[in-house]
């Protein structure tokens, strides 16, 4: 999918949850396959609202079971790793934690299911939210429709998160 | 107004900016006229989703022309006050903060003038934010149609907030 094809997309989607974004904001829409190379199966789209060095707020977007893939966030600058709170604010989002397994039905994206270790699920409604505690790696779907999530979080520093599948390369703000 | 007239109010207004909450939810809105004693014309309804030692985020609710009173957030345990990002997501939001005195057309509350110095307006319309930094004074208030505010922060500590107006009594969380 080209990026064009990828933000009209995402903007429908973000359109169908009812969140208004400016066009500058339109603009600047992240997409990005994590350089694994089907966006459509793993991959994510989002926007950030605003990112300090106290606190950080961002729309996530996922395609019809499009797969954001495993990492966590671990302790930088002698700080603990980032903390998020998911709110689904539109679809179905299907997150797994670090846990004890859980007999939901979602499956990693095919062929890649060594990537994918944390086996406890969660699914999020709309209104619905969890979060996820620092250095515990998690992975999360959408569900067959898609879904738009509210991430509320400390700040984010991309460019210090670690993926399980070694092949991700995911370029920082 | 009673508290459950203004829930359902508050419901209402929601609802119109199509945020949806769990039941649970609905029933933690918090609602509160500063013990001004008039609700309508000085007070606000917010909801909390998470408020940890490292971030927060809420929604707002404004009814038609409402005030949020003037208040700063001092420094608390040595460190910063709190730092806000309001984003508006619907209706209007006339937001003050200190600086050079800017001509839009909001007025504080009749007979309260002395209580609203902070006199840089900015107006905020879905899609729009601003942040306001620590340690500065700010009030706020919703158009004709009232607002819906989401506010993304650090740590919320509501009752070391210092309002303008001696008689405001906000009982913290
Ligand atoms: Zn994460
Ligand atoms: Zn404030």
């Amino acid at each position: 999918m080209e990026r064009k094809q990828a933000l009209q997309k995402t903007l429908e989607m973000l359109e169908k949850a009812n969140i208004v974004l400016t066009e500058e904001e339109k603009s600047k829409i992240e997409i990005t396959d994590m350089g694994l190379g089907h966006l459509e199966v793993e991959g994510l789209q989002l926007l950030t609202y605003i990112n300090t060095d106290r606190y950080c707020a961002k729309e996530l977007v996922l395609f019809p079971r499009q797969t954001c893939p495993e990492h966590l966030h671990p302790p930088v600058f002698g700080k603990d790793g980032k903390q998020e709170t998911f709110r689904c604010r539109w679809g179905t989002v299907y997150l797994f934690v670090e846990g004890e397994e859980t007999d939901i039905y979602c499956k990693p994206p095919a062929g890649k299911e060594q990537w994918y270790t944390a086996k406890h699920g969660i699914v999020l409604k709309p209104g619905e939210q969890y979060t996820i505690p620092p250095n515990t790696k998690h992975w999360f779907q959408a569900g067959d429709e898609g879904a738009v999530i509210s991430e509320f979080s400390s700040t984010s520093r991309d460019e210090y998160d670690v993926f399980t599948d070694p092949a991700v390369v995911r370029v920082g703000d």
